[in-house]
């Protein structure tokens, strides 16, 4: 399984993936699950995905060999906008779709795959992508502030709770790793290290990208103080006037 | 939708149920997925359930009959511990799906039912079972204090957090209301009234039961402060201290 998000700030994006991979229980591997795509002072793309492995790094391949070969197809660096970017995305998927999917049924395997794709691009405001198996895909808009792929339940309710479109881009990492710890504890499938790549509005460059493992300073302290809190506030809240 | 949860504690069990059930978004009703059956100073049985409304209301109307006809059949009434009780269910829902099943099928209709059962019969200590949609079945143990039934996710970190076997009644109702909260905030699908029924263990009658609308000054009590407490702790969280 993987858990990954990306959330549409005011003030910029910010991505966070986890690395956990397995084919059944006894398999169990780490891969990062964050592609980033840049070229300095003109455009910084991030591409999180969930799903099966091999269609996820077959997407990614495609999409850097587009671009190393310089063949004349529209590689996202030459993608005019980020919408046209995420229609290359929805391509290079097809195509693997195109070469593997048959062959994936005659094995029972599914062919699956889903991206969260976000960036800048000069010219334009930042923008954020959800994209579906079939290469379509939909668009943030200012009520939805963010996006999530994988295993995406467990960590839902902190997101909803805490940020919008106003929070600030330390506020989304906060709640971000927040949200993996409530993922963490409930599917073991989900696991550190986790990416987190934080890009600031209009600078055009990948901001700060950092990798947090699941002993890092910083993680163990929201964990800590997250679960005394909860703790702390459930203890304080009134019980019910009605006798049990 | 449905969601449900049942816990297992040194001093009773709680029960909960939303009330929501729909057929499409267009198509939205309320229906009670708690049914109890009690024989007092004997037994006290819950049977909550999740899945295909028909499947679930023709079992618990079997098992309702059986009782009223009393026609020599084991009913739930008659069971001899709470083992065999849970068989009693799984017979009942193996009997809808040997008159029913192909008929869903023609219809492409997914034939799909889950319940938390559990309950005290004189001379057990109280039992709480998951019973699949094959009627089989798993019972917790010490380690495992709840059994969760429908769109369990959103409601699961709460519980895991804050509840163990060790717990007393009333955290378990708070908890139980707190994880409703969380599923309704994320699930249109699942909404109140919700029933309660909170059985101490040893009495052998029904306990206290209650419906709990959307505004019960209570649930929006903890509504109201668990969201304003989470964001306290929330805003009160250490930055990370590398730079974004």
């Amino acid at each position: 399984m993987t858990y990954a998000v990306g959330f549409l700030l005011e003030t910029g994006l910010i991505f966070a993936s986890d690395s956990r991979t397995h084919a059944g229980v006894d398999q169990v591997s780490t891969f990062s699950k964050m592609a980033v795509f840049e070229r300095p002072r003109d455009r910084l793309l991030v591409l999180l995905s969930a799903g099966n492995l091999a269609v996820t790094q077959a997407v990614v391949s495609n999409l850097n060999e587009a671009i190393d070969e310089d063949n004349g197809h529209d590689g996202l660096l030459e993608a005019p906008d980020m919408f046209a970017a995420a229609r290359v995305v929805g391509a290079a998927l097809r195509e693997v779709h195109r070469i593997d999917a048959k062959y994936l049924k005659e094995h029972d395997a599914r062919f699956h795959a889903t991206f969260v794709f976000g960036g800048q691009i000069r010219g334009e405001s930042p923008r954020l992508f959800l994209i579906y198996t079939a290469g379509n895909f939909i668009e943030a808009t200012a009520d939805t502030p963010y996006f999530q792929i994988g295993e995406t339940k467990y960590g839902k309710p902190i997101i909803d709770r805490v940020i919008t479109r106003n929070s600030t881009l330390t506020e989304a990492v906060k709640c971000a790793l927040l949200s993996f710890d409530a993922t963490m504890r409930s599917n073991i499938s989900v696991g550190p290290p986790f990416d987190l790549l934080c890009y600031r509005r209009d600078s055009l460059e990948a901001g700060r990208k950092l990798r947090i493992d699941g002993d890092d300073a910083y993680f163990t302290y929201l964990h800590k103080h997250w679960a005394d809190g909860l703790r702390g506030i459930f203890d304080r809240l009134n019980d019910p006037d009605w006798a049990l």
